[in-house]
């Protein structure tokens, strides 16, 4: 299936979370196996010729990509979570948001400086996420080889936020 | 690999979330891809015979173990999720806890009455949440094939809530 055609199934969704958002539901990607493969090929494809160590997923859609993608390349899976969530000591990184500020951590010992680490998530929108995300890898010692994103939000540009190489499967 | 084996990786947490609740760190299983390929490979055999046309997985970290499931098995994701996360028209249950209670979401037009699903989840503890997704299932229209779990705490005795059979990898 073209990205094309995996955008056309998106649900666009007025006002949520909030008023003025307009919402890229991507659940109808998860509920369509087909598509949810050409998805899984693409990333497969953007790994190729890299050596790669760790998936890092991050909470809660990421989890769903990276664990998908974890098990088709038999690769160890690494979360990235929001505070409080992971149970044993973890490294953690603050980043402003537009009103206030929010925190991801990572547990202590998930990676070493041996790893090269793909980052996964569903959608590349300001990059303020993905950018924490590449920070904490890097505190853990691992190098940052690739961003993968299911959805990239041109107009937000936070491609210009990240460090490593990325790829979107589909652009908006 | 065995259940035995993966057991050994799950890392006891103490006081985690809260005092007096020793807590079971499965993060070393999904950094493990032999351990994490052994329980799929587990979920894969209970399908066996079954008519399954999704699998249902419960946030958060039942989104990893139901994302493999889904792509190894080229089956549909569809998604149980805390109130509020869910963009589109979604229906609700809401159930007791020992204090207080809890509500779980899916989309409304998520299943048909054609649809037999699987539900998934890391732990069996107490059923609560687990019966909570059957009964979301049910109302959903979709008949429940069976439960798969990474882990099930005896001791808790969530099984006898439980209608549909269900299978656990691990037991503690």
């Amino acid at each position: 299936m073209t990205p094309e055609t995996v955008k056309s199934l998106i649900k666009d969704v007025k006002d949520f979370p909030q008023e003025g958002i307009v919402f890229k539901d991507i659940t109808p990607i998860l509920e369509n196996p087909v598509a949810y493969r050409s998805v899984m090929n693409f990333f497969i494809n953007c790994l190729e010729g890299l050596k790669v160590t760790h998936i890092v997923a991050i909470e809660s859609r990421g989890f769903i990509l990276g664990a998908s993608l974890a098990v088709l390349k038999e690769l160890p899976l690494t979360l990235v979570r929001k505070p409080g969530k992971l149970p044993r000591k973890t490294i953690s990184y603050s980043y402003d948001l537009e009103y206030g500020s929010d925190t991801l951590e990572i547990h202590s010992d998930a990676l070493t400086s041996e790893d090269r680490v793909v980052i996964i998530d569903d959608v590349l929108a300001t990059g303020g996420t993905a950018h924490a995300t590449e920070e904490l890898c890097r505190k853990a010692g691992a190098q940052v080889e690739k961003l993968l994103f299911l959805i990239e939000l041109n107009e937000l540009k936070g491609a210009s936020k990240l460090q490593a190489p990325y790829n979107s499967f589909i652009q908006f």
